[in-house]
């Protein structure tokens, strides 16, 4: 039998809670072994409020007046500008980059992309009449006291779009073994048709009370598989393997401490936190010349709000070698052919235990200079 | 003659900016006497690139494409699901509170309403014809090398809108003064028309180069003043005066340094930091128990990342001993009476400088009780 530990339950993504769990950090026991991987979209809990009656209640509440949660699938959504694609059961949004989603150069930021995929991911279960009133979680999860958790994220980058641009997302659902599921992504500009960014992510169900992994209800495969589809954003036949680094990583971001902005109403560090604390340890000089063009995260284990934690960073041996010859290169002016090439960094975000450290997520990115071969109108 | 002092500049809102920029933080030239109560939008250097030739391109750039500002008054933008109203000078756009911009209890953040207040406000002006390739500089202010600058914000939030909700936005300009603008913003359920929050805005011309203040020249007041409309979101006969806080104030939050993360793509603290550095002295409990219902934000000067930035806030005297005698009431079950009671607070955030402290944001924040009082439908 797993030992169990007690650790704070964080999850990945901006989400909402309920009230009591607001008002103060909570301890859950998680099974060690079986959440290994693993990072509870801990907002979910909300659907643990009892909203199932949704649909035959005579009365709305308040919550459903504002929400407006559909009861049945939908085809069309005007306000969100999304509708239903795939033969029926893939789903596209249209959304315009507004302009506190970019940064420099006006380019969307990471996170941006990060929230934009988690707004159309749940405005997909939103307009298939299957959400309840939790964050993702169907009517049948919510019977069964089951949440989404994600265990791996895989987003690539070809070209970041720019302030007001409008943009085409793609999402869809596909069988992940035999009790997960993988969620697709396609982000595409509206006007040309040329694809910027493609993600995929795998997601496992776990108990909402005893913080188990679980399998797969019938009730609930009964729901979601009719969405299921064998497409794939990102083709992996073997996932890259993301090694655990050490203490002697060269780039180390110690005492990381969430402030209270950093954590989400559940009090909880949120994942996006959890790129920007990867991303802060890349050199400044990678940070000002290179884009991400890739990044991996394997979610292990959740971030409470009192936990310190450490960020570490390796760039791969090869870019090591690769850089110093650059900066000869630089320096004698022969860059132009080396502008296509790629610096991969390993990642580990890690709770700094007494005895022991924990690991919270193993990540992997990518970069590449920017030029202008980062624009796909140039000749 | 005012003396001149070397200051970092950043800006309100997360913006774009030129390429330069983002490679190093530069120090610029700020008249101290005209800067003072001003903070600089600074994404609007990108302005000076000199798009103003948009118009009379035969051949459009790669952004231009991307982009597609309209050179002339668009009266709908179905993308950004925006309309001219008020008789075709005001601007109405219709949002859905997404799944990242929610906090607590599922309600909207006061960052997010910060983040759609400037996104709409952009979007005005894009819908305008007026719109120059930077943020928010009308083609006249970038032939004068003008930029905006925001030095006063008021908002009020009576009810927080809810993840999902489908809330209309409107805003609109008027003069205030000789050479300033006022813009207002009106948040209102779509479902309802119930007004959920009402702001009001100050701002002012800088010049890009010099980096002082300028007066309105004629040809811009050509180009905005046919938009000015007289209504007010909030009446405000005589704006409250805030008092400047010492170092006996009674919550203070040292040593806040800017993480990369924080910074805007000019390598500058963005305004919602700000605020975020005012909110995190705020007493636990009161954060826990209470909502914001108000924040008046005074922009005196910039901060640079290489600054350290001391949060101070002081509760209204009236309040501590009305927390007092709650605090009495609570433990005898008498709390109802004070439901509706709102608590003050002023607050100051400065440089810490080595000979003295700098003014960067002086702020008033009013908090009431979270209860279903805050709920616009409940009877």
């Amino acid at each position: 039998m797993a030992a169990a530990f007690s650790c704070s339950v964080s999850f990945p993504f901006t989400c909402s809670c309920n009230r009591s769990r607001y008002r103060g950090k909570v301890d859950i026991k998680i099974n060690a072994s079986s959440s290994s991987r693993l990072h509870t979209l801990d907002g979910i809990d909300g659907a643990g409020k009892g909203s199932s009656s949704l649909a035959t209640a005579t009365e709305l509440s308040e919550e459903q007046i504002r929400q407006r949660i559909p009861t049945k699938k939908q085809l069309v959504d005007t306000y969100r500008q999304g509708l239903i694609i795939e033969r029926g059961v893939g789903y596209r949004q249209t959304v315009v980059v507004r302009s506190y989603e970019v940064g420099p150069n006006k380019t969307a930021t990471l996170e941006s992309l990060f929230n934009l995929f988690q707004e159309t991911a749940l405005n997909h279960v939103w307009m298939s009449g299957l959400l309840s009133n939790g964050f993702g979680a169907t009517h049948g999860m919510v019977r069964n006291n089951l949440i989404w958790v994600v265990s791996r994220m895989h987003v690539q980058v070809d070209h970041y779009p720019i302030w007001g641009e409008v943009l085409e997302i793609d999402t869809w659902v596909g069988a992940s073994g035999k009790n997960g599921m993988r969620r697709d992504w396609l982000i595409r500009s509206q006007a040309t048709g040329i694809t910027y960014a493609r993600a995929t992510s795998t997601w496992v169900m776990m108990n909402d009370k005893t913080r188990r992994l679980s399998k797969m209800p019938e009730e609930v495969r009964g729901e979601i598989s009719p969405w299921f589809i064998e497409k794939q954003a990102i083709k992996e036949d073997v996932p890259e393997k993301i090694v655990k680094l050490d203490d002697n990583a060269t780039y180390v971001n110690s005492d990381l401490k969430p402030k209270r902005s950093d954590l989400d109403m559940n009090q909880h560090v949120n994942n996006v936190k959890y790129v920007r604390w990867m991303l802060e340890t890349i050199p400044d000089n990678i940070l000002e010349s290179h884009q991400l063009s890739g990044i991996i995260l394997e979610y292990r284990r959740e971030c409470g709000s009192s936990n310190t934690v450490q960020s570490l960073c390796q760039p791969d041996e090869d870019e090591i070698l690769t850089n110093g010859v650059e900066q000869s290169l630089l320096k004698n002016g022969y860059l132009g052919s080396l502008d296509s090439k790629t610096y991969g960094y390993t990642h580990l975000l890690q709770i700094k235990g007494e005895t022991r450290n924990e690991e919270i997520v193993r990540g992997r990115t990518r970069w590449r200079k920017k030029f202008s071969t980062v624009l796909p109108y140039s000749t």
